[in-house]
């Protein structure tokens, strides 16, 4: 991986991804006591960072393997990113997704065309699941995070962030990124690394759920005990993948680990400040900026709202917590 | 009124406005049966497209009347707008807000930095009010729309629009405008005769408020029977503008009707399909878009979503009702 992959994703998204704005408001620099710019990835079609990968995996699969499918596993985005882009490049696309993700992830993968294979994340093995209906089947997998053109497609936000970091005159900074199996933070840090180096990524995740913050801290890639249970659904792996694990370790700083209820709360102030909507696992980055301080250092931080897909009646409840 | 003026505005506001993106959602489109832009005006500065007027107005005036300071009627938008613009141009504010406007815009009004004094807007007229203080303390009045420097900032979102339909391909399309007394419409009609004669502003009203719509049929000025009562307060003014209407006369469509509770099903779908947070008055062009079909032609349609600064409550009502 090298962020000439992430150049040439880059020109495969230019005119199909949305270039997400980067948002701040005078009320959220009160709570942290420093600049707070959000990339609001929220707003990128299918409301997540995911498209930028699945469209970059697609773009770049032979005309021959497009025609013949393709297949992913995921909570939710990377399967309605996969659907989306598979929709627009003519390929056929088989989505397996836990059966205890929320409905409107589910029901949105099928509304972009997929087909849905449930299973159960407790008791079943996804990978298993996935290379078995592949190999049935004929299609290509389209690994969440573990593959070289989904993480060049996720970098193609941190080639984004070191533009307008420039414009927005920031040029030291830590970066929080919402952080699953790592192909975001990873693709981001890499980017960063050649075109904004005083930016520092700082994976974020939710308490209980800290494997690659532990990583980070142990030198090897350690794993969560469990594979559910969390608000931050969109953002829960088992480890940190074998691809983007030495390239986190490489360019990233450590971890800051949030609560749910610190998740919750930043929704609501994204709802009030930003007007945007994020989801509790697109919201750990914000949390840490507004909730962890005094685990950042500089003027500024930016914090990545990665996605926004979040049942409603979570998202009352967020907003009723902080009333 | 010029589109020359227009341009001026938007070299002042350039590198402090927020170029708004234009989003957009399969699932929108199959509501409304065409492709729907939504131009997020609620991730404008202070949640409004008011910042481009209240930061066109302060830029514009001379040293010495900034320095006295300004003063301005709002139901809260145009109030924020003027007193963050206020605020960076190092200038005195005084806003004067009706009672019954929203908790959360008086109290960020006030944490803008501005001065508000409050009055019964059943009973008392804000624009005596207004220049009374005015006289009384030597402040610079900048009315809410009626205004040749306001209406050329809110034409620059029209400036953006030109732009951002020419990337999309769209080039002859409706573009619905949540109207009040008509500044952002007016100004927005300008910008598009301009430089994108096929896009057609058409405005936006909440139903019993519809005194744009009436005055565009009747070809005379028009009033509406009463001061309040909408969820949509961000849009009620009691007649259309000495300045705007005959600009909007000149270049504006037909207006379209929607009712509250379209609004709260338009604000519902603007959360879970674009991932933006909108209030009432800011989703009537939205819901024009989605529910009034039948009152536009052409494959594609704008709808401009004005604003995004509404209390929990009602927010949260929005949702459950589409639930």
């Amino acid at each position: 991986m090298d962020i000439e992959m992430i150049r040439a994703a880059d020109k495969r998204l230019n005119g199909y991804v949305r270039r997400t704005p980067l948002l701040s408001s005078p009320f959220l620099d009160d709570i942290a006591g420093r600049r707070v710019l959000v990339k609001a990835e929220c707003l990128q079609h299918t409301g997540s960072f995911k498209f930028r990968g699945g469209w970059s995996a697609l773009s770049a699969l032979p005309p021959e393997k497009r025609k013949a499918g393709v297949i992913a596993y995921s909570s939710g985005n990377h399967a309605q990113g996969v659907a989306i882009a598979a929709d627009a490049h003519d390929a056929p696309c088989v989505i397996v997704m836990p059966s205890d993700a929320p409905a409107v992830k589910i029901q949105n993968t099928r509304d972009l065309g997929a087909e849905v294979v449930l299973y159960d994340r407790d008791n079943e093995d996804r990978d298993e699941i996935g290379a078995r209906l592949a190999a049935e089947r004929g299609l290509t997998l389209i690994k969440p995070f573990d593959e070289p053109m989904v993480i060049a497609g996720q970098g193609t936000c941190g080639l984004e962030i070191a533009k307008q970091a420039d414009a927005a005159r920031v040029t030291q900074a830590d970066v929080l990124v919402c952080c699953g199996g790592g192909g975001l933070t990873s693709g981001i840090a890499l980017a960063l690394a050649g075109d904004a180096p005083g930016l520092k990524v700082r994976p974020c995740e939710p308490e209980r759920f800290d494997d690659v913050a532990r990583s980070l801290k142990s030198g090897r890639i350690e794993s969560n005990n469990r594979a559910s249970g969390s608000l931050c659904d969109a953002i829960i792996t088992m480890r940190p993948g074998d691809l983007t694990f030495p390239i986190m370790q490489q360019h990233c700083a450590s971890g800051i680990v949030v609560t749910e209820e610190e998740c919750l709360r930043a929704m609501a102030h994204a709802y009030e400040r930003l007007r945007i909507v994020i989801e509790p696992g697109g919201a750990a980055a914000l949390a840490a900026a507004l909730f962890h301080p005094a685990e950042s250092e500089g003027d500024a931080v930016i914090a990545v709202a990665t996605g926004g897909n979040v049942d409603k009646a979570v998202f009352i409840k967020a907003l009723e917590m902080s009333q």
